[in-house]
């Protein structure tokens, strides 16, 4: 498929869906819309994904097969300046995409207009309708389930895990990514947005993926969300540990990263005690151990990176890498 | 307000909704709903709760203001057996209250009989529309807050919690109960159903309740919920934890249980490391402490009760009580 990805005035540092479907997606991005760098190219902005023309808006994306609203402000509704974007694109009887909290199923004029153009409109972080508590079935499974964890959001959870199955592909390893978020979903193009699920239903979600694909992979590599220790997402990363029952676990962190994201206010625990406290809270569902880690250098250059990682690798008395920049070897080793 | 509570087929033992209502609720019972046990009276059945004749069915219920589903099938569905109870009522024009998983309000002729008679649906497990992620500043509050956790679903958390509640006031303490669960919430009147909650939200759901009754109590008594080694539950769970950042737990058990509820193949762990685990997993967010604990020993004789209480209290390395069977003193003084 050719897709145009939404991004207007976020683009790069603050369109992470965006540049995790430039980076990841197996479908050709043909532009990407941002008003503040049309006439830019991607490439002159990230390094190492796709590279696709910026343009200002619907008018200037040539033909596509999905528009992509790859970003979301804070509070997660519906920006007004993008309206005529998604019209746009749905009158060309496009699929639109959407990860925002506010649904375009439920816009009036967007619902309107997909029906009469035939087009899709895809609300990624709209759970079904039929999902259940879980039956406590995972550690059951034949695949080898491995899932990332982290000492906060953003750590490079869902980069990590995209890396360990290219890395585990690579290999010639028979590997499934198990999207649990919104970026991950449209990369993939099927998952569940656990943290849109009831939350008596996070571990039945999870479960409910797991079971779905454990045939058809020897490993599965469930995207992790959140902290065990967030002072408001633990709900969520606390259901994904217990749904998956996991075989191994990845501990992800940013070096260098003392504070919770937006919640300043409270620190991060020393990566080896936390990583044990993963362990500490799956152990009476399903013993698990943390095997490897993955250190978000992206801020450092390349002799503090080095450096960095093997503080990293030895506070959390475990192998470690940073998966994008130095790949996944220790990591796929250590399983 | 008079209450007739809707229990058929499984008055006392499966309706743990009713027999909450009969032991906590403030208003006045006036009939239970059990086909199987028409004829009888509650007290034939329950010790120590309201007294209330047990009736066939809506047609032998006397003035009413409210009526109450007081039980769930497995699945939480509304059972066609019960549809002429609930016509009645609302054909009365009284309240109808419910905590099951689909919501009467969605039935079409239970919504246009409400409206024809002015009779209001209360869907207690059907959250507010304006949740949201919490702000973690339940720690800042003035209120001292304490939180019951557990070893598993139904070890008495929400009883412990309103003997709590009863007995800090009979000391001239004051003290709100914060209910998390359909039971809790049709007691107090109000409430957030935190298991039917968007997982994202389940922190600040709690935080919302806590920060609306901090200037009204010196204390407040979270009902907890699940447990946090639960294979299904523990998202709930830890959502709770830490969006109530209590300033002390109070963990509750049941005397002989050693499997979880419902599935049978997992293990409950020995109760003072898992209330270790509790502690752990706390610190990272706001450090806190089992201060004491709850056995529910209601199918034990007395001398194994108190044998029991007294092996939980030294597993538990805290003062202990069953708060329903031997009241609350050990833990408000532990408080």
């Amino acid at each position: 498929m050719r897709l145009a990805i939404l991004a207007h005035e976020k683009f790069p540092d603050r369109a992470k869906t965006a540049v995790g479907l430039l980076r990841y997606t197996d479908h050709e991005v043909v532009a990407v819309l941002d008003r503040d760098h049309a006439g830019d190219h991607v490439a002159d902005h990230v390094r190492d994904v796709q590279d696709a023309p910026i343009v200002a808006g619907i008018d200037d994306v040539p033909d596509i097969d999905a528009f992509v609203v790859g970003i979301a402000p804070i509070g997660g509704g519906f920006d007004e300046t993008w309206r005529d974007d998604v019209r746009g694109a749905l009158e060309r009887g496009v699929e639109v995409w959407s990860g925002l909290h506010s649904f375009l199923e439920d816009d009036a004029e967007f619902a309107a207009l997909a029906e009469e153009h035939d087009a899709r409109l895809w609300d990624v972080r709209n759970p079904p309708d039929d999902l259940t508590v879980a039956d406590g079935v995972a550690r059951d499974l034949d695949a080898t389930v491995v899932t990332t964890v982290g000492s906060d959001c953003s750590t490079g959870k869902m980069t990590a895990t995209c890396e360990l199955v290219e890395a585990a592909r690579e290999r010639g390893m028979s590997a499934g990514f198990v999207p649990t978020g919104q970026t991950g979903i449209m990369i993939e193009g099927w998952g569940l947005p656990i943290d849109r699920v009831v939350s008596d239903f996070t571990a039945g979600a999870v479960e409910r993926m797991l079971v779905e694909r454990a045939e058809e992979y020897d490993y599965l590599f469930v995207e992790g969300q959140g902290a065990i220790t967030h002072p408001a997402y633990s709900a969520v990363t606390c259901g994904i540990l217990h749904g998956s029952m996991p075989d191994a676990l990845v501990y992800c962190h940013e070096a260098n990263r003392g504070a919770v994201h937006g919640y300043e206010s409270f620190s991060i625990p020393d990566v080896g005690e936390h990583a044990s406290l993963y362990e500490s809270l799956a152990e009476p569902v399903q013993p698990t151990s943390v095997v490897a880690g993955s250190l978000n250098t992206s801020k450092l250059d390349d002799t503090a990176a080095r450096e960095a990682v093997e503080e990293f690798s030895t506070a959390l008395d475990a192998p470690a890498t940073d998966a994008v920049r130095y790949g996944c070897d220790e990591i796929l080793d250590a399983l």
